[in-house]
């Protein structure tokens, strides 16, 4: 059937609810250039500003997958078990968690992306390993996955390209913060990707995507349907984004961090939700094998890392880039700290160079912040903060001033913080 | 002062105000190519659904006009008055009002456009004229206005440039229906104009783009207050568009009734609304020289006509084009005709080849539907209705289609139709 633009558009602008069959040609003819962008682009404000039903939620996720392959990893003699995190600052987990499953018996098939705006990218983080690459083919990405047990690597352009063309779209014209959009855009590369089993890691604070607890929420449930819909064991995880995650922030200082944690350290929280993950994922998957707390105790977690860079041509133990320049802030005042706002520490880490502006732009490696301290902990003025890394000193100026306010210290004892595990959501 | 085209976008699409400086710039960077298509188009959106405030509307029309040259009359021995009408079925009443003021003092610089979807364009039906140019020069243009007293052109490149832009993106992305931005796009174009003062014909009905009389209260009190705000001495009438205006719907077969109203005849709607709109031009102007109906009995709107379409190469009495097929439909029972739907018509007339589908579509001069009878006359069924006129018969069937039940005839004996002039708006 063919429909014109224009109709599918005032359709949802007047809101009413699209018909599976506008959904699909509307899919169909985008991904054809036959739907222009700025119609697209004017269709998703519409569905930001009136929403989507359940229904078309799902139909609208199908037709993206449809609109590329599907992959398959029924070959393989285990089961998989995939994470999507929706993204935050100093979230690393990916890195540390994705051989930490494989170390317990079960396959991860992780297509991961770059970093847009504030919030990192595993594929930048990885690529900071020398050697290491992320484009491989759906041959290679077996390959490794069928020897390893674990793969992260880019998405390819055959899966839901419809999505990646949206995805891009959106991210110019203001339409990222629609939660059906945000839930068929992860849940149409998640199913397309083939796992069996999927945790969601939905951050919620000042440095995600969703700030508020219902948003989170509503997000989380949306994409669990979604998944359980598609025959993918779903579950999602609403988790703490009002700090950063660990103590790290940036591409290399991220990996150094990871591999700390798979060293059997690392810091509490980021060990805490890459164990909990973990667990889900083992648990979603069916299996009982070793428990990952175990893994990264025994080394064996570590193992697989080592051999899961060295597939991709990375050398694990090669030095890692340094950033040229580094400055130390110290504590605003004596007390606990209150807050360690993550939206603030994420613009600086990115205007340090650690994130990019536009697709094209390159990242630094180096860039970033080290925390020294973290919420709750008790401060006296003047000790070290943060170090700010950079290799750009003219960058300075631009984090110091996205960074005023980001630290408050108090005599409170107890942080108004969120739980790091705040909820656990499963279907239905 | 340089912002990012997704703040502005974000702005209005959480339901804020945007500031002088944004919609300035957002304005200037669509025009240079800077902010792109596709986020002007969900801005358009966002506007659409979330509204804008009378300081926003101003502020965007005087952007606009910012965006292109404005053009001065001050060096004509005349007041100048024009006319705009939002568009309808049948209507072609620039065409004998334009020489009609004129002849009565007053100079009317009506810079027209084409027709798209079923509404019909003056230049389009100017154009079926043997010789008759739409294009002229600014100099050309003055030339015609001084020793003619009018003059009917296309609006230049040159004119609100990014309004050009604007309303042509706005027609392909579902973002027509926003009354901001339908009263910031006339209104920017009727300021750089430069004309003294502006008589707004508002369209209501089925016809019309204005569906009800509130829509059409609201646009009509937004673009009076724009008017007003810039200096343009502006009154706006809402009238009729529920059924046809006249009797004529398509190019050459208007430029006919219009020419039978300049002869003393025509149709009694059409030239009571004529009369109407030409009296209040010329009470704006602040001349009382002679009456519009004495213009038309006397020949010398007429006469002001055949100057007009001469000094753009047009000859007056060339035979006009004619469709090479007609069919006559006849009345579908008797009684009294109480509808004759204007939207039904309009679009029959553009099947049959009155009007075009994409910008860049030739029309056909002669096609186009001859009106037999009109609301709230008597009939008999099998009388003739109304004859189609088109160059191909293959488009009857779907001009058939689109009539179906847009005549109804009954009983009664005063039918429920709309005041051709409905209500008279001024500023305050």
């Amino acid at each position: 059937m063919s429909f014109d633009a224009i109709d599918v558009i005032v359709t949802k602008r007047d809101g009413g609810e699209l018909s599976r069959a506008q959904i699909d040609w509307v899919i169909d003819a985008y991904t054809r250039g036959v739907v222009a962008e700025e119609q697209m682009s004017s269709l998703a404000m519409a569905i930001l500003l009136n929403g989507m039903t359940r229904r078309e939620i799902g139909e609208w996720t199908e037709a993206m997958i449809a609109s590329g392959e599907r992959m398959d990893w029924s070959a393989l003699d285990r089961q998989t078990a995939d994470k999507h995190s929706t993204g935050g600052v100093g979230d690393k987990i990916t890195l540390p968690l994705t051989p930490l499953v494989a170390a317990c018996g079960v396959a991860v098939p992780q297509l991961s992306g770059r970093g847009l705006g504030h919030t990192g990218g595993t594929l930048d983080k990885l690529e900071s390993i020398p050697g290491w690459r992320a484009a491989l083919s759906n041959r290679e990405m077996f390959g490794v996955l069928d020897s390893v047990g674990a793969v992260i690597c880019a998405a390819g352009s055959g899966l839901a390209p419809a999505d990646r063309r949206l995805y891009a779209l959106r991210d110019v014209t203001g339409t990222v913060e629609s939660i059906p959009l945000i839930a068929s855009s992860i849940m149409s590369k998640k199913i397309a990707e083939g796992t069996g089993s999927l945790v969601l890691d939905v951050k919620v604070g000042s440095g995600a995507f969703m700030k508020t607890i219902g948003r989170a929420r509503e997000l989380a449930e949306t994409m669990v349907a979604i998944g359980v819909d598609h025959g993918v064991r779903t579950v999602a995880l609403l988790t703490a984004m009002d700090r950063p995650l660990g103590r790290a922030v940036g591409n290399a200082l991220e990996v150094t961090e990871a591999v700390e944690v798979l060293a059997g350290g690392g810091p509490r929280d980021v060990v805490e939700l890459t164990v909990r993950l973990a667990r889900e994922m083992l648990e979603l998957a069916g299996t009982d094998g070793k428990d990952p707390a175990d893994a990264l105790a025994d080394g064996s977690a570590m193992d697989v890392w080592r051999r899961m860079i060295g597939a991709q041509g990375g050398d694990p133990d090669a030095p890692l880039p340094r950033a040229a320049e580094s400055m130390t802030l110290t504590v605003p005042g004596s007390g606990v700290v209150t807050k360690l706002d993550a939206l603030a520490v994420g613009v600086a880490a990115w205007r340090l160079g650690a994130g990019r502006a536009r697709k094209e732009d390159p990242v630094s490696f180096g860039a970033g912040i080290t925390l020294h301290v973290t919420v709750g902990d008790v401060v006296r003025k003047g000790q070290p903060l943060m170090t700010l890394h950079t290799d750009e000193t003219a960058r300075f100026d631009r984090a110091l001033r996205t960074l005023e306010g980001a630290c408050e210290v108090g005599p409170s004892s107890s942080p108004d913080q969120l739980p790091l595990v705040i909820d656990r959501i499963t279907a239905g």
